[in-house]
């Protein structure tokens, strides 16, 4: 699978900012028409199965919500001057806001309007999914310069029974284990938060499409919280193939990259994104699990625990432009998007090819020199790493190590010990053993 | 039990240093008078059992020792002045000397002196209690003046038959199972050392005395090393009772605090102990267990090898006022006291609601908006703190985590975690497993 | 065992180096008469066995090669002048090199010559064991200034089945189980590695052949890799006898220590070699195992996987006389040579001592006064880490913890342990349990 990951880097950044950048206008909340056009983006690059679960819905602790449209929102002065216009950033509205057709004093209004104080050009990202309400949000700085007047207040919205709307795209592999990676399509005009994890997820699957696969991989584009337990409920008795996962979001900032560990804290998805990300040449951070975040919380709940982590560039709420209006096209780039895709598809190179070998000569060393193998492995990679991957995997293939065992105790990418360990497979000094020989494909 | 441990807390300080300056002044040693008048003191307050054990019965390897007591002892000069008087400091003669009336020269009587000089104003505590000897101990200032003439010296001691006397309190929780709180009383006028123990542990067994508990609770009140011994000598058959135990000395300076875990290192108390003065905003040690000591010793050899820890301020022999004249009233502070008392009664406080709950519905988070649970717990505490507490409480009580164990993992305080379960409970998401549900009281 | 090593301290540095300044003109390679005449000289100290294994023999993945020996060699000018010649070092013929009896350019000399342009003055040690070759190593500076006119260059090697030749000494213990103590002699004229090693080990058998031991002691002197090997193969089924190892060169710089684990990184050796280590007042290094260096690369490969570690002064490749002509017999000290020495013998101690004690009074502590304990442990030794002593072992000998897990518990020297510990079984304190005392004899 190595090479297909290397040949698609190319423009593969410029492919992702530009579906980024097509679903970045689309007003998308839990539910309703936003999510649905957001999937028909992703459908024109994969063939996505579209589920539609209906309001009212038992889903675990939980219940599908009404749906939510929105056609149109403004405050006007008495001037007739729309001062806040949804058509001009969805971000306005606090999603789930009820209808309101109203003209109110500024002192009623005011009840009703979010700003962030501390960043006073910038309008906040709010929502209100369970509770009933309304407002507005706008730049502190606006907010403070309204003038005592009455205004006339619309949101055109609906919250009606309809349903909850997510996508799915699955590819075969050779084994029904499922490497699931999932991205919350429930966020607004924010670019990072999601439409990066979006779009990349979108272009990686089209890419594995087109690829034979160990693992069977599952795409998951549903809204947050609700979307991750209705999917979970609906598929209860499936979700235990799930050996490996990734929640992706917030992947076009060039910060990080950051990864919070699965609950299990040792999955092979949380060894092998460690790996990748020590060795990538950036300064990552990795995170202990905790209970908070994005749809990790429901894969990691008790009940399931399944082995999926979470891949950010920066972390959630510790930048100034998270749900913010600054969380926009400006703030995603092509080469960080590119850098994030290459990332998760180095860790998925990992687990892909993550075997266990046997030395066939375990007592004392083979002699590599009769055969040619010293230096063999030229090229890019370093000669002496590359003879020491060979030794390394030679000591270590005593059948109880798989290669991401010794790619980390010698310190070596796993990349340099594959090629290694390959390399000495065709020489018969190394046989994948029995027992994983059977699920291996590629 | 949380409450009455804070409303004890108004003026515990006083109180405990109350009865510390009451029995200061009295001689104590490992045998003799001073322990009974102590005990008195100490059943002023609870309804303490008193033993006395005979001279010459066995106790494992070791023997109770003749009684010894004291009724008088000086240096006198030519002149007839004491210029070394015991009624003025208990300290001024090595405890279970041997009685002694005899004239002698300065250089025969220096034989028999300890000094301090390092610290020449001080009184050293000497004991000399399994060899025959006698001695007077003076600061090192007034040994080197002392003028060369003949001084008459007198210890008028016995040492006979008699019995070895100690004190048991017994508060019946609703387990068998016991919390051992052991205080030394073998020292003589040292305040912090151990006065403060004493009075601490009396007065924490007056307000334990008051309450239901979980577990049961014993205090001993016994001479040093020979008392633990002979205490475990006759209850051997009883130890194994014994799930959680405290040394306490040393409590009354502001020192530490300090902990020193138990021979296991990983029992419950010292866990609760290591999480208590964690959270305590304080700038606590961590001892690993070594077998130098108090009674942690006796109680942490090998064929017991019970969970018993040792509290203290500062830690024993490290300062200088440590078995000097200068560990006297002023050394100690009702402060002090009761935020020792508050260490100790917080560590309690987690031992007896360390249960394991159990997540009932632990497939996805349960939603907790709908119950009213998002910022439930107010008041003092920190609103998105509760909020972790309670998500954290969620997703690790599957049946292998206690409560404590999450509120490490959370790096919460133990009290946070207990109201955030406590709460989920209420609300019927969150159960105490059975297995613990047997033992539990309150 | 401890006071022969200590009594054969005094001038052992002075023997070990007068044994490696013996050997070390001696033309050695991996097979050939120089490592005869070496075996010869070891001879003279220790009675031991040489073997002559047959060239073609086949060992494991490898085959005995042919037998090299060399005569003489030289590059004569013009002149007739011997600008490079073999009796003035033997550095300057690369080992194994093919004959040669020819005249030609310097530009055709030029591709038979090393040398390091970095170290200009000094000689390389070059081999060309399995690649038929000839070449000759000279100082930079000199083959700088090589004229360029027509040179006489002759090699009188012969290279012809003939046999690779080993020593072994091997020292009967009161146990079956072994201990291998293995050095390399293939280097020619290099001081440190190993003619040090090597006459380490002759005089660490010398004094073992004069005293009883409970391991049985096996000393190799083989040639590097090939040496190993054989000896590997040809004893396979007697190798799971060998329970504690140490390939032992370049102990002759004061340098490091260095301690490069066995690849089970907690065999007893590698536990007893830090404890002496880090008890040895000096600044050692402890490596993790890795599958490059000596012959622990053979012994640790994982068809064997023994507990071999490996001790060094400065660790190989990281020194710049490192396979240079500068690794003369300048560099190697006798205070050097002798420290190696009493860091083998110590650990080699501890394995010797390491029982594990049951305490017969496990309740409560023992009553040390009454016995006249406490201090009994005088001289040399600090009485409080005596005292300490006899309480740890006391305390941790459960029958769970050896000696030496009790000594690190303890932060204490093992000697001062071992002294404690059989001071208490003196007294009847602690015994020496069963399982390990049937293997116990000194």
């Amino acid at each position: 699978m190595h090479h297909w990951i290397k040949s698609a880097l190319d423009d593969i950044g410029e492919e992702i900012f530009a579906l980024a950048a097509k679903i970045y206008p689309i007003c998308r909340s839990i539910t309703g028409d936003g999510v649905r056009q957001t999937l028909r983006e992703i459908g024109e690059h994969i063939a996505l199965d579209v589920h539609e679960v209906p309001t009212g819905t038992e889903v675990f602790d939980w219940t599908i919500p009404r749906e939510w449209n929105i056609r149109d929102a403004y405050i006007r002065n008495h001037k007739g001057e729309r001062i806040v216009d949804f058509s001009k950033s969805n971000l306005h509205v606090m999603s789930y806001s009820v209808p309101v057709n109203a003209r109110m004093s500024l002192a009623d209004l005011r009840k009703h309007i979010y700003t962030l104080p501390d960043q006073p050009d910038l309008i906040p990202y709010r929502t209100s999914y369970y509770a009933e309400n309304w407002a507005f949000c706008m730049p502190h700085r606006q907010y403070e310069s309204l003038p005592d007047e009455t205004y006339e207040v619309v949101i055109d919205s609906t919250l009606t029974d309809g349903s909850l709307t997510y996508g799915e795209y699955f590819h075969k592999g050779e084994a029904e284990d499922e490497f699931l990676l999932s991205a919350h399509v429930c966020h607004p005009s924010l670019a990072n938060d999601n439409c990066s994890g979006i779009a990349l997820l979108t272009h990686l699957a089209k890419q594995i499409s087109r690829r034979r696969t160990r693992y069977s991989y599952r795409f998951l584009f549903a809204p947050g919280t609700i979307g991750a337990i209705t999917w979970l409920a609906q598929n209860e008795s499936r979700v235990s193939r799930i050996k490996h996962g990734l929640v992706v979001s917030m992947v076009g900032d060039g910060g990080g990259p950051t990864y919070k560990k699965s609950r299990r804290g040792n999955a092979q998805i949380d060894r092998a994104m460690m790996h990748v990300l020590r060795h990538s040449g950036l300064s990552p951070t990795v995170l202990e699990f905790y209970p908070y975040g994005y749809d990790e919380r429901q894969y990691c709940s008790p009940g399931f625990n399944l082995p999926v982590g979470l891949f950010q560039r920066s972390q959630f709420g510790t930048i100034p432009q998270y749900h913010t209006s600054a969380d926009d096209l400006a703030f995603i780039r092509p080469e960080a998007l590119q850098e994030s895709y290459r990332l998760i598809t180095a860790a998925i190179d990992v687990i892909e090819k993550d075997d266990t070998y046997r030395n066939t000569m375990p007592k004392c060393e083979p002699q590599l020199g009769k055969r040619g193998l010293y230096g063999a492995i030229g090229g890019a990679t370093d000669a002496a790493a590359a003879n020491m991957a060979m030794l390394w995997s030679l000591n270590l293939s005593d059948g109880t190590h798989s290669l991401l065992d010794i790619a980390e105790r010698a310190d070596l990418p796993f990349d340099v010990m594959h090629r290694a360990a390959e390399l000495l497979r065709k020489h018969g000094l190394l046989e994948i053993t029995e027992s994983r020989a059977g699920t291996r494909a590629i």
